[in-house]
């Protein structure tokens, strides 16, 4: 495999950091996960975007303009034959004497690797179980940074208990999921956690977002409790993976029956429909 | 320089990791600094045991008994000739592709390294500025991990602002400091936060603990504002590096006109004792 480091394409065994290296030794980067589609960068301007972003959060600086990475990353995808999968992209800020303060000097290390994916249709349409889990993170969960920790303990509570994401939940208000954004829908009114320092305001909830009204749907950016979410008529998730998939089960609480429910239908459809108009046939 | 490469002794251009490590995508590590004082590892039973510990609270297999680990620790300090300085001791969960829950299978990624470093005498006899922050860590700062973007951008505040170090104020309540316990005294009592998930249990706050005693200090282990704090007649941090270093001024407050009080000097003086106790002279 071939992978994308700083501006060259090179064999992944090649790749090397330096144990000094701050995304090694303080998780000090930020990252990107762009979904291929039959060969096209789906919302990559977002994604990008949303990197230029995490970098001014950190302070940190790119090591290439955005427009040369895209190219390169194109090139990397052209290169692996992976026609659907993912891209995934990080900056880390380079190697410098172990000090907590941001070091005067360092080279920020790029690099890219592409993955195949299928799209998870079985969950899409059947839906999946989720498990709750005390939201653990840090305030700036905004930032798409490698402070994973509390996002992989609470997706390993979801896998140990059966579950395929963890519903986070920080003083009583439902946050997102460990590795998503959550939406519930109830009298033809769609919630979600507003984006602000507590959620990953992510690529495919924005999509959502455009979708709603299409579909007859009032956004309500807002917080709600455990208790709120599980009066709901349907609850989903969104990423970049699983775009939208239905929430069927929360813990030991079943929603509606256990199916799917007509809006988060409705708005696969949607999303679908999208896929279709950028995805050459 | 050489490093330790799980159980051998290699050149650190040697050292590689996969992209994949866990280490470098989630900060998924834990990590100690063990203080050398002519050649004496200091309290290297204490920081080993919280290796142990951080080590089991994120379900992370140690790839080293704690013994041989301390052996190797013993060779590589020797074979870097420096006697006084630090080692860093790191150990990440491993390559697996990448998926926030634990992987089945991943060999973890010791990793240590010598550094060379005299004690900060003047910062020690002075007194050092520290800056207030808010405290946006996780919520599990009490395992030694590599999710340390928090403590970085705190300190780094503090950095700009002229400090040394930045005090962490989590709902109005003193915590620590961003690569430090903090402590504060007032009437013969030495405040510090609990040691609970809020903090990181330091070894040197260990040993300041056992201090206290000796001179007529009692221990007040409770939470405290920065109102508060700055009524204190003595603030303090404690760190590896650091040992006890008074703290003069926090943000535009002066601590006690500016000198280093006496419980601090006693303390200070308690811990030059111990240190005469365990270097052989």
């Amino acid at each position: 495999m071939n992978i994308l480091l700083n501006n060259r394409i090179v064999p992944r065994e090649s790749f090397t950091v330096d144990l000094e290296d701050r995304g090694f030794q303080f998780g000090d980067g930020i990252y990107e996960v762009i979904r291929i589609y039959d060969g096209v960068f789906f919302e990559w301007e977002a994604h990008l975007e949303r990197l230029v972003w995490s970098a001014k959060e950190l302070m940190l600086p790119l090591p290439a303009a955005i427009n040369t990475l895209y190219q390169n990353l194109q090139l990397l995808v052209k290169d692996s034959k992976i026609t659907n999968g993912t891209v995934y992209i990080q900056v880390t800020r380079g190697t410098a004497p172990r000090f907590h303060a941001l070091p005067e000097k360092a080279e920020p290390t790029l690099v890219a690797y592409v993955r195949e994916m299928q799209r998870p249709l079985e969950q899409m349409k059947k839906g999946i179980k989720a498990v709750t889990a005390e939201d653990i993170r840090w305030l700036r969960v905004d930032i798409k940074s490698l402070n994973l920790l509390g996002n992989v303990l609470a997706k390993q509570k979801a896998v140990e208990q059966g579950g395929a994401e963890a519903i986070l939940i920080r003083d009583g208000i439902v946050t997102e999921g460990s590795s998503s954004n959550l939406f519930a829908i109830k009298d033809k009114q769609c919630f979600t956690h507003p984006a602000n320092h507590l959620i990953l305001n992510g690529i495919t909830r924005q999509v959502v977002l455009r979708l709603l009204n299409d579909i007859d749907l009032t956004l309500q950016e807002t917080s709600f409790t455990l208790d709120e979410l599980l009066e709901m008529d349907e609850v989903f998730i969104t990423n970049t993976g699983q775009e939208v998939c239905p929430v069927i089960q929360i813990d030991d609480f079943v929603i509606r029956k256990g199916t799917p429910g007509v809006y988060t239908r409705r708005l696969q459809s949607g999303f679908e429909a999208l896929l279709g108009s950028v995805i050459p046939s």
